[in-house]
Order: structure tokens, then sequence, then C-alpha cells
């Protein structure tokens, strides 16, 4: 429900394709879905590592810093994760605007939600890749880092996605690229990532 | 009222310094205030043609396009005012974390609400530098570039910054440039933001 639409967009003098011309990359936002300990965090952090020692701009906004800043005034509610979501989504679009590539790692288990955020980037001409971090429950719950699926197992944590009809997990059903983590070594999750981004021209 | 705060702040291996050596600058957020018409954004516009010219990364953060999305869901009550300068302050200080020189225009009237930016700068040990976009409201009125003035002395409009006690323009009263943009040209305004960009060593 957009309440300020009588405003029109600025276009300012240094346009999107300088800025993507004086970084020697096209601005992009890849968005990393999966379940808790799924890896997605692990593999944002490699990719970002291979890709600033190849020169390239990127920045991570992941649950942690974004829930200390922009959202640290919302909740875990439905509509809270929701609302959450949508503003990464819009902060991702002005940076990938900027010519970033900027790298999403969010569990975001809603395909309404993502699906808003790549019409958010589409509408604006922006390359929007869909990552879906994998790896089956079995294994989640072996690596389990933060102890989370054991807590939610023993009734401590109630709105653990993916373990129950009423949290679910709703896999991509067409994402730009499918990482199973249990199969991959990160390096190989890496390259994989690689080859998508030279696939849409964005290095 | 933060309800998030059991979260931690995720490290990642590529720093904030790794990114401004890739870039050759230090990310920064110029905070652009002053009344309709002002010339906050046409001092903006120009400052980030410059820089571009330079081979700075700039990025422009405005009441329009941030209108249409982060905060589309705002209105212009005294609170939603609030949350759309805290919502723009974060995601500038994610910005200038990025290495980004980020140029943000908005009339800001409260005084409260741009300290509130500043410290969220200081907090992060990020560059904030508030610049005053002063002209004398006689010459505002006979600029009115959107007609706003005279809508607003019309009765109009009702709730047009600067006109009346109800809506003051609380200005900057140690602002880091104070720019007079009756008295300067667009080039000299440039010329003085770049002699503070070199003094904080973000140029």
């Amino acid at each position: 429900m957009p309440k300020a639409d009588h405003l029109t967009w600025h276009h300012g003098h240094v346009s999107r394709d300088d800025r993507n011309a004086l970084l020697g990359q096209r601005g992009a936002t890849l968005w990393f879905t999966g379940m808790s300990g799924s890896g997605k965090s692990t593999v944002a952090v490699a990719l970002e590592q291979h890709l600033h020692q190849q020169g390239r701009l990127c920045y991570r906004l992941d649950g942690d810093n974004i829930r200390h800043g922009l959202c640290s005034n919302l909740g875990f509610s439905p509509e809270d994760r929701d609302e959450n979501i949508r503003r990464i989504g819009e902060v991702a679009r002005l940076f990938a605007d900027a010519g970033c590539i900027t790298l999403c790692s969010f569990v975001s288990p809603y395909r309404d939600a993502r699906d808003k955020v790549r019409a958010i980037h589409t509408d604006a001409d922006l390359p929007f890749l869909e990552i879906f971090v994998d790896c089956p429950i079995e294994v989640l719950e072996q690596r389990d880092p933060k102890g989370l699926y054991q807590k939610a197992r023993a009734g401590e944590i109630t709105n653990m996605t993916g373990l129950s009809d009423e949290h679910p997990f709703e896999a991509p059903t067409s994402p730009d690229l499918h990482l199973r983590t249990d199969a991959f070594t990160v390096e190989q999750s890496v390259a994989e990532l690689i080859k998508v981004l030279k696939d849409n021209s964005i290095v």
C-alpha cells in the first residue's frame, strides 16, 4: 500500500552504466536461500573473498547485520518476516543499482516473499539470481552448528523453519542455481557461482 | 525498541578496509539537509558527477528514490518521517561500510533525527558529514521550482517545512559544512565539498 506515489524517480547525471563501467562489473543481487545450517553464509563469504581477490566490489547483507540496524524494529511474526525480506530486497536493489555485487544470505522460507524481491529487481532492470543452498535435513541435524535443530527437537524452539508444516521451507521451484552443499565442497560451490555470474555477464 | 538483540554481527573475511583499499577511497556518508528548494539535490548531483569523473564510486539516496521503494509503506506523520530518516540512515551506514561515498539529500528538518543518523555512523566508526544547504526564505520563495511555497502561502499545502512554528526547520548547530547557496555557485559549493572530503581523508 504505497502512500507516496505522487513522487517521481530522480534521474541523476551519473547513470548505472557509468558506475558499472567504473567498477568493471555489472551490479547484481545474488539471493542465497536455504534452511539454517545449509551453508548460505559459508558459501557467500567464500564467494565474496574470491571476487574481492579478483578486484570485484561485493557486499554481503545477512540476517545478523540487517537485524541489528535497518530491521531492528521488526520481530518474527509472519508480517514482520515479510517486511524484513521486503526491506532487504529494496536495499539490495539500491546496492545493485550502485554497481555492487550484492550477496544476500537469508533463510527466506516463503516463495512469495522471494518472488517479490525478484520482481523488485526485474522492474528495475537489475540482475537477480536466486541460489538455492540445499542440504538434506539429516545432514543439517548432524551439522547443527548453532544447536538449533537439537533445541527444536527438544521443544525449546517452536518456530524452527523446515521441521513442521506450520513453518515450512518452500524450496525454490526454478532457482538460477541449485547447490547441494552435502555433495559439493565450498570451492566447488564457488566455482559454480562464478560460472553463473559469467553466464549472466556480471563478471 | 530493538526486538532482535540476541543476534551477533557477522564478521566476514573481506573487511571494510579491504573494500576501501580496492576502491581507493574511504566509504562515508554526506548528509545534505536544508529546506525545499535550497539546492540539496543540485549540489549532490554536481558533486556526484565531479567525483565520478575522478574515478570515485558514489551513490545518491534521495526522497524520491527511497520513497518509491524502501519507505513506500510510510506516510508523512511525525512518526513516519522519523522512521523514514532512520531507515535511510541505516542504509547509508551499509553503503558507507561497503566503501561507497554516499550522498543523502533529504529536508530532514528535525535535529534529533539527524543526530541519530550521525550516531548510527559514529557507533560503526564510519565518517558522517552533515552539510547544511542554506538559503534565505525570500530567495527560496523566489526560486520555488516546484511551486510549493506559493501553494503553501495560498493554503493549499498546510505542512510545508519552515513556514510555520508547527513545521519548523531545525537548522544544524554545528554542521561539518555550511553552504549558502544564494552566495555560492554550484561549482563553488562542489569545491567546498571536495575540500571537506579531503580534510576527512575520504578522497
